[in-house]
């Protein structure tokens, strides 16, 4: 038995956001992140919203944190209840504007941090409508009801998500032109995220046959593209591709969540700083060394990304990341062996590692961690 | 620029038709098949059902007709607006619960068929939840919103599509244990109509790459599948893998609508009497073989269905059909070469044939039928 579901109307193209002219929303807000404002996007999404646009809050954050929001939500609240969001930017754009933009009934985010802390979703008495439009391919927020939130104030730093029924976008806008501004780091650690969160919907629980469709796809599409587009980054037609893979495994792990490497992956953005896509990404040898063998129909599907005849995928894998500047060890990040066999126990333990499916090798005395 | 869009939350697998009993539905009506009082399916649903089913709506025909509504949809509004519909049976049922449960102003059939037959949609005044259960692998109605509609009261007998955002189902339940008592024609010309769908999804101007995924997929297993399912009719893994066939090419099509060889399917129903899923799968290898060449993309992903070593893979697709016991030239079904001919040119210039990707062979002087 399995299930799938993914509301989000895509729109999908090249120059794609131009359509934000024709929104039909009366009211919106747009969140967006600093660097908006200095090259030019801002001006330009001012202009497309037009008379509709109400307010702009630019001074969104990497990796939302709990401190940030607590002001800024009830003035929200107060001023644009009932807009719709157009949130335009990476992964902590949408992801704060998913936070923002459901209200819990005294306002306040203390209540919906509560009911997170306590490790539920909180009732939601009101929402706005989201327009989700990335500028970075990887995400996959868009297409996802899935918010993360970090709390660093206490003295054990954690991860939290949210995501309820008014978290879904109701419109997803990708696209690949806004992607032409990024980095080098932030297209490649953006890209990676979508490789991981491909392969984490497969070797997870919740897989189902629409989700694996959309996973391989993504994942072949990331492998066979990435190289080529760190060398050619303005090139239109491997953006595209990317942006379409991202968005692919969106699709896929918005009906399975992630598992094992992103539940390393928080561990390794909270103590040891490194940036989501390569945490998330680092540890996927690894981790497909660990799913293989639990589930053959599991096996199969992973088969499908570097072919039947790849006897060791992960070692594949691993070259991959290799050639685009990616260390798959832990003592690569500073991390003993004997601290990364208490981390991934630790990991295996946390919400999304217990998506994983290879369950039994928590029983296992330790993990082999790779040196 | 492309754009996806499905909101039917799907459930699947063997049994999953149990769920009918959570239903978080008040009052619902069940619209279904006679057959289904007989052989035990309906006295099943009504317990699944329990207290919240209001009526049971049994006497719908294969080819929902114009004339069967007007007395039943003013009656069904009367009794019942604001009830869930759940519609369980072949593509006839959902798609008359699809009619039934679209309210115009004044509630009369009459209005809803006037909009249509004026080349438009109705205005929806009111519109019923709709949980679509398909008892046939092949339909996909229960993933899309398109509801045939024929009227042969008229001098020049016609075909009808209403689709809307209210004709959407809420949700669809695939249970292939449901496929189990279709007879062997049903089976053969559901699992043809899915193929159909698939692989009028991919040479259609509206094509894209998710609805290309879906779409693949899908004739690649009803390929593999509908051999041994017919030998093995009992077979629960053949029916699982051709329901899901039929899913996915139902979430390629939605988003595409189908091409020509539905369009030509509507003449040789009407004026020939065939089945649906043989009239929209005979002339699937002419319509390949049409479509070749005129898009190298197009071209493309037809060639994942036998593999690019495939050189003429409509003949390919001929055997396959001949071996399932469909003959593929019109003349097999009683219709001359000059006859197809001109069955064809009007078949282009329908709305389905419109969506074809090969707009050129309009102009040219004849297309040439095979004999």
């Amino acid at each position: 038995m399995w299930r799938y579901h993914n509301p989000v109307a895509v729109r999908f193209g090249w120059d794609a956001v131009e359509h934000l002219s024709d929104l039909s929303a009366r009211d919106t807000v747009l969140v967006t992140f600093p660097e908006a404002a200095s090259n030019g996007l801002e001006f330009r999404l001012c202009a497309l919203l037009g008379g509709k646009l109400r307010a702009v809050i630019r001074d969104v954050e990497p990796n939302p944190e709990v401190s940030w929001f607590r002001s800024r939500y009830t003035q929200f609240w107060r001023r644009h209840g009932g807009c719709t969001v157009v949130a335009v930017g990476g992964g902590s754009v949408i992801d704060t504007a998913k936070l923002m933009l459901t209200s819990t009934a005294r306002g306040t985010f203390d209540d919906l941090f509560a009911a997170l802390a306590a490790g539920e979703q909180p009732e939601v008495a009101e929402a706005c409508r989201l327009v989700a439009v990335p500028t970075t391919a990887g995400t996959g927020s868009e297409v996802t009801p899935w918010a993360t939130l970090w709390d660093r104030s206490s003295a054990a730093p954690k991860k939290y998500s949210l995501h309820v029924e008014e978290t879904w976008p109701a419109q997803a806008i990708v696209d690949p032109s806004l992607t032409l501004s990024a980095p080098e780091s932030v297209t490649r650690n953006s890209a990676l995220d979508a490789l991981s969160h491909s392969l984490e919907s497969i070797w997870n629980v919740n897989a189902n046959p629409v989700s694996d469709l959309y996973a391989v796809e993504a994942a072949r599409a990331v492998i066979a593209t990435l190289p080529g587009l760190l060398a050619a980054p303005r090139d239109r037609e491997l953006r595209t591709t990317m942006s379409r893979a991202s968005l692919m495994a969106g699709l896929a792990f918005s009906n399975t969540r992630t598992a094992l490497a992103h539940s390393i992956s928080y561990e390794m953005t909270l103590k040891h700083g490194l940036a989501h896509g390569l945490a998330c990404s680092f540890p996927l040898p690894f981790v497909w060394k660990l799913a293989a063998g639990a589930d053959p129909a599991r096996d199969a599907v992973l088969a499908r990304i570097f072919g039947a005849e790849a006897a060791e995928p992960w070692d594949r894998l691993a070259g991959f990341l290799g050639a685009v500047g990616v260390a798959t060890r832990f003592e690569d990040y500073g991390v003993s062996a004997p601290e990364a066999e208490a981390l991934v126990a630790y990991a295996l333990d946390g919400a999304r590692g217990r998506n994983f499916i290879n369950r039994k090798i928590i029983e296992s005395p330790a993990v082999p961690i790779p040196t």
